[in-house]
C-alpha cells in the first residue's frame, strides 16, 4: 500500500527515515536547510520541499497533500508541530521527543480521528514496544532500560559525540529523572545513581538516571521502572563538574555588561567538539531487563554500529528504522488505535511486535534475547 | 627610621601590608573602594586615600608626598603603576606580579636613582631571597620550588579558593611555564608535568608547572630550575577539562548574536565559588629544594595558616610580611642596589637575609630547614 508520506526535518535521523521509506512509498522530505535536502535528493528517490516547518500556516498549507506524516523535528518545536499535524487530521509518527506531555493532545487526536504515535525511536520507542509486548502477556514486576549512543574513539575530556544538538543533551543532563519505585513515581536528580556495567567488546560503561520513561509512567501498571543513559566512565564526572560550576545554568549572568546564559555558551563551545563526523564510527547499545512474576528476568540486548555502506549512523538507524517500521504498520492499516499512541500500545499486538522486529532484522538491527 | 609610606591597593594583601607597617611608620592606604579603606582605618592607625590608582595623573599627584611606595595592585595594572612610581623617583616594593618584564624599566629606575623591588611576595619573593642567599655562598645545581595557597575545607569540584580574582588564576593556568633545563630556558605547557607530593598533616597534593621563575631565569646562573603550583589532587583534572572544553579561551564566541569571551564568563561563574570567606581557614605551603655542588640537597619548608586573631589569611601574611620586611630594609637604608631589584639580589646579603627571616619569625612565619 504505497502512501504519500511527508517527513518533516531532514537531519541525521529524518533523512535516514526519508531514505528508508522511499523504497516503498512516495516520500517528500521537508526542511528549512536546502543543503540537507539536496544531499538527500541526490542519493534517494525522495522529493524535497524547502519549508519553514515552525511557521504554522506554511506547514498547514502543505499537510493536506499527504496520507501520513513523520515528525523528525528538534525537540523544542516537536509539540507545536505535532498539534498542527493532528489538527490537519493526518496520522503521524513522531520522533521529536518533546518534553511536553503528549496526552494533552489526546482529545484533539481522538476528535480528529488521528493516530499519533509518539516517542517512536529506539529508547523511548523500541524499548516501549518490547515492554508492551510482555505487558500484554504476563504480570511484570520491574523494567530497567539502559541506552546510549557513543563514538568508538574516546576523546577526552568528554568521550562523547552528540547525534543531536548539545543544547538538547544539556537539557537531558539537567532535567530531573522520573522513575517508578514501589508503584510511586519518584523524581531523582539528573545524573544520579550512577552504576558501572560491563559489555562485551565495549567494556565498562557508566549508567545514570535520565528522564526517559515518559509515557510508561502513565500507561503501564508496573511497580518498578527506571531508565538510564549509558556513557563511557569519566563522562559523567566531567558533566557534573560543568553543572556544579554553573555552566549549565539557564539564568542570565552579567559578563562585562552583557547578559549571557551559561548554558548557551556551553552549548556553543561543545557543538564542535561533540559533532559526530560523517564517517565517524559509533554504536548504539540498548539493554532491557524485564522481571516477570512467572518467568523471572528476561533481558534484551541490542548493539548496532554505523552502516559504512549507506553512511547511516547507528543512532539514525535504530531510531529511524523503528519509526519507519511503525510508519509501515500505519500504511498497512495495522494500527487500529486512535489518539495519542505511545509505542507500548503497539507492542501489545503480537503481530505488530513481530512485524517491527522483523523489519529491524531485515536492516541488520538484531535484538538479542539474553 | 619612621617613613611616610603609601600602600597602593587595599585588597586582602594590601591591607595586611598597611596594617603591619602602621606599627612603625606613617602609613597611607589608597584604594578606589572606600569600603575597604574604612574597614582598615577602623582597626589600624592608617590614613586612607580614596584614589583611582589607574589614573596616571591622579596617582602622580599623590606620590610626591611619600618616602616609600608599596604597590599591591592587581596584576593587570602592575607594570603601568610601577612605571609611574619609578618616574616619580620613589623607592618601591611591588607585589602586583605583573606579566611584563620588569627589567624593561631598569634603565628608567637607574636614571631616577630608584630602588624598585619587584615580585616581593612568598613565591616569587621569599623563595628568591632564600635562593639568592645560597647562590652567593655556593655553586647551585638545581632549584625546585613548590607553592600553594589552599583552603582546609575541600569543596568539590574545585577544592580551591582564590585569594585573588579567578581571572588571574585562569591566566596562570593558561600561560606556558618557562623553566630551566640543562642551562636552557624551556617552555612547558601550563598545567604540565603533574606529580604527587605527600605533606604532613595535609596529605597528598598535586604539583604542576607554573610560570613562577620569572626574574630567576635572567638573574641567576643555575642549570636546572622549576616552579610548580600545589593544589589538592583532582583540581588539575577539573581545570584541564574546562581548558580543553574551551572555557578558558579569550577569543570571542558568538552566542545568540552576542560576542562573549568564554574566559570572562568562566571567571564570573568561578568568582563566587572561589571566594575565600573572611573567616575561612586556609594555609600556605612552600617547599624549596636546592641542590648544591658541595652539600647536596638543602630543603626549606614553610607552612602557615590564617591568623584567627587578626583575621589575616596565610596568603596575605606570607606575601604581605615578606613585602613589609623588605620595606623595612629599604626604610633602614639597608638596600644599596638601584634599579629593578628582584628579591634574589636581597638574599645575597646575609644580613638582609637574616633580617627577613627574623622579621617573618616574629610574625610566626617559620621557615623550617629540612
Amino acid at each position: 500500500m504505497m502512501k504519500e508520506i511527508l517527513v518533516l526535518g531532514s537531519g541525521m535521523v529524518g533523512s535516514t527515515i526519508a531514505a528508508d521509506l522511499s523504497d516503498k512509498h512516495s516520500v517528500t522530505a521537508a526542511d528549512k536547510d536546502e543543503y540537507k535536502l539536496i544531499k538527500l535528493k541526490n542519493t534517494y528517490p525522495v522529493k524535497t520541499l524547502k519549508l519553514d516547518i515552525f511557521n504554522k500556516q506554511a506547514l498547514t498549507n502543505e499537510l493536506g497533500d499527504y496520507d501520513l506524516i513523520v515528525s523528525a523535528v528538534p525537540g523544542f518545536m516537536g509539540y507545536t508541530i505535532l498539534k498542527s499535524i493532528i489538527e490537519s487530521g493526518k496520522d503521524v509518527v513522531d520522533i521529536s521527543f518533546f518534553v511536553e506531555d503528549p496526552f494533552d493532545l489526546n482529545d484533539l487526536a481522538l476528535s480528529n480521528n488521528v493516530t499519533a504515535v509518539v516517542d517512536c525511536g529506539v529508547a523511548p520507542g523500541l524499548s516501549n514496544i518490547i515492554l508492551g509486548y510482555h505487558y500484554a502477556k504476563e504480570k511484570i514486576r520491574s523494567f530497567k532500560c539502559f541506552v546510549g549512543g557513543l563514538p568508538f574513539a574516546r576523546v577526552y575530556p568528554f568521550q562523547y559525540k552528540a547525534p543531536f544538538s548539545p543544547s538538547d543533551v544539556i537539557e537531558e543532563y539537567t532535567r530531573p529523572a522520573r522513575i517508578k519505585e514501589n508503584n510511586v513515581i519518584v523524581t531523582k536528580p539528573a545524573l544520579s545513581q550512577p552504576e558501572l556495567l560491563n559489555f562485551n567488546k565495549i567494556g565498562t560503561l557508566e549508567a545514570f538516571n535520565s528522564d526517559g520513561l515518559r509515557s510508561l509512567l502513565k500507561t503501564l501498571d508496573i511497580p518498578d521502572m527506571s531508565e538510564k543513559t549509558l556513557r563511557y566512565p569519566g563522562h559523567l564526572d566531567v558533566i557534573r563538574i560543568l553543572r556544579d560550576a554553573g555552566f549549565f545554568s539557564t539564568e542570565d549572568v552579567i559578563v562585562k555588561d552583557i547578559k549571557v546564559k551559561p548554558a548557551d555558551l556551553t552549548s556553543k563551545l561543545l557543538f564542535d567538539s561533540w559533532k559526530l563526523g560523517d564517517d565517524e564510527d559509533e554504536f548504539t547499545i540498548l539493554l532491557i531487563n524485564i522481571e516477570t512474576e512467572e518467568r523471572g528476568e528476561i533481558s534484551y540486548f541490542l548493539f548496532d554500529v554505523r552502516d559504512k555502506q549507506t553512511g547511516f549512523s547507528s543512532m539514525a538507524r535504530t531510531t529511524g528504522f523503528t519509526c519507519t517500521a511503525v510508519v509501515n504498520l500505519l500504511a498497512e492499516e495495522r494500527i487500529r488505535r486512535k489518539g495519542i499512541c505511545p509505542p507500548e500500545y503497539l507492542g501489545m499486538d503480537e503481530g505488530n511486535y513481530e512485524y517491527v522486529l522483523k523489519y529491524l532484522a531485515e536492516r541488520n538491527i538484531l535484538l538479542e534475547k539474553l
